[in-house]
């Protein structure tokens, strides 16, 4: 199964905001869909966005494959979410290729063109996998007793179009016999670890222990995790990240407790245009997100409470920034690397021409 | 208002598990009513569960003053929670000069001794406050702009008889015109920050801003935070602070951001006889607050609702240890010391014998 397909001229999702508790597929027939889907969060993960974002365009292609509804329905779905990458790289690979054909041709063009975005997340992803799972099965060697794994928000598949970027080492090593167990921080205020990691990491049969995202820093301090694994929405050319809200204390904690923090990073995450992290543009979402909370009821309906004071006023940033020195090493499909311009250049050397300009320009 | 009273030979106290959306006044008329308020944490905060103690033992000496059920109460008492050490402390104080005196004088002693633990609890608090608000007055007048306080859980009125730890010198700032404001860790998974401090700051109108946990650590690299303070639970001889889970990491950011962060103090919360943070025990809570939470519906109903997939794991300890490293100060009712043995020492000369001994015989 897959979080996103297209299915007889539109395109059906994983609706993720009714997880864990329902597995409910939602039909989306136009870029206005698709861009309320990625908003409301019922696809999210920074390579899901990118593919979503793509089916937008093919959709919208479909519909009118003129310049201007092109340009519109691109802008539209460019403005749902400001800080994973992938949403305007997938936009703008999608836009250059649409404008280039014919108006006749855009509408197939874009169809097979989305496709060929999320068939290439799915390789990405494989080869990530891959390349963790060399760590794990070190590890795992090493040790003899399970490979203790700390991960935060969900990086797993229903983050991506297939395999995930930070699970994707622990679905491999797990279906090649190596034993792991993975704690689970909750990712708050919206429980994407609680919800979705949860939900993933059960349904393949993966061992688990949720925690509150307070508590990896003394977990890691006693001494029980392994490898910090996470994935990114924004990383720059000098390998500086951004990831879910609760990432940067984690990497913070590790490095204190001398546990490695490895960020998995397909390269469509990697801003080339830009080298620091301040530079980010940092989501701030509704302070209900904070104050309320979602889940359900035991008889199965989906409820909304409030924990604290009417209108209080919260701060809810959804992510944060996550310094190069703190990142053991990045993941990427074409191996490990240092969390550095460096690094980065060594591995996509393509990129690091339009990188070092970048450089030049901002400093 | 305070958090305990006698009333008529009976015990009342807020139940704090009503709060925000209820000020809800319970009456315990037994030490094993007061046993179950501690443990279900409607009295919560290391110096009111050593004021709530007390009380339970001045109530079991009026229904039995006989030593065998005296110590029975007192078993029943320390056994509810284990990490604050003020209860330990209270109970050893209380069943000392209970069992000093006649039988058919303990009733009445009882009271006034548990009253007098209270009083003391008020008076010290007073005292942090002043020494805190020095800290603030100066920072005002240099900043010339709202004092920015960064707190975790509740050490609040609600946490102490009355004024607070960490937040007696926010209340004594605003008192007397010094402008503040305070960002609110919510506090996973009980939401001690969301429910209690957010409550206590609105009904004193002091401005305040709620935040996940994982923010805190963001928000103090932007340079928006001037203080992080927090209470204790426990803190060693050393000066190894354990508190409400997340204090650490706390810790780790405002030290990578150089915000200093101080710990509000009382002596009673100082165990003398442990050195290393590692000794302090640690509360393991209930899996389901962490899986569930609880929260109030549009309709004022108090509801639980499931976050996570059915039947998984966690792992819920209540607290953890900050180590003295990351401590800028102790402010205790005494005036700050640095957190360290001789720091304390230097403040409470007629412990540090008591310390000395036990550092001998535990290395």
């Amino acid at each position: 199964m897959r979080t996103i397909w297209p299915a007889g001229g539109a395109v059906e999702i994983i609706d993720q905001t009714r997880l864990p508790f329902e597995l409910s597929i939602r039909r989306l027939e136009t870029p206005e869909k698709v861009a309320e889907a990625i908003a409301a969060m019922r696809v999210r993960g920074a390579p899901l966005i990118g593919a979503a974002a793509a089916y937008g365009l093919a959709l919208a292609a479909r519909c009118d494959p003129s310049r201007p509804a092109l340009e519109k329905a691109a802008a539209l779905l460019f403005a749902t979410r400001p800080t994973a990458v992938n949403l305007g790289w997938a936009l703008e690979r999608m836009m250059a290729a649409l404008l280039s054909a014919r108006e006749e041709e855009r509408a197939l063009l874009g169809f097979r063109l989305a496709g060929e975005i999320a068939e290439e997340d799915v390789a990405i992803n494989r080869a990530i996998g891959a390349h963790g799972l060399a760590l794990f099965e070190k590890a795992f060697a090493e040790k003899g007793r399970p490979v203790e794994i700390l991960t935060h928000c969900n990086a797993g598949w229903l983050a991506t179009v297939d395999w995930g970027t930070a699970l994707a080492p622990v679905y491999r090593a797990f279906d090649v016999g190596i034993k792991v167990h993975v704690w689970v921080g909750e990712t708050r205020p919206r429980n994407q670890g609680a919800s979705l990691t949860a939900w993933e990491l059960a349904r393949h049969g993966v061992p688990f222990t949720l925690l509150v995202d307070s508590a990896a820093g003394p977990l890691m301090r006693e001494g029980r995790v392994d490898f910090a694994i996470v994935g990114t929405d924004r990383t720059t050319a000098e390998g500086e990240v951004a990831n879910k809200i609760g990432t940067y204390m984690m990497a913070l904690a590790a490095r204190d407790s001398g546990v490695p923090f490895y960020v998995a990073l397909p390269s469509p995450s990697i801003d080339w245009a830009l080298a620091k992290g301040a530079s980010i543009p940092i989501e701030c979402r509704d302070a209900r997100e904070v104050t309320h909370i979602e889940g359900w009821s035991e008889d199965g309906r989906r409820l909304r409470l409030r924990l604290s004071p009417e209108e209080s006023p919260a701060f809810n940033p959804a992510f944060d920034v996550t310094p190069a020195r703190l990142v053991t090493a990045l993941i990427t499909e074409r191996g490990l690397c240092a969390a550095s311009r460096e690094g980065l250049a060594g591995l996509f050397p393509e990129h690091a021409a339009s990188a070092r300009e970048e450089a030049a320009g901002t400093f």
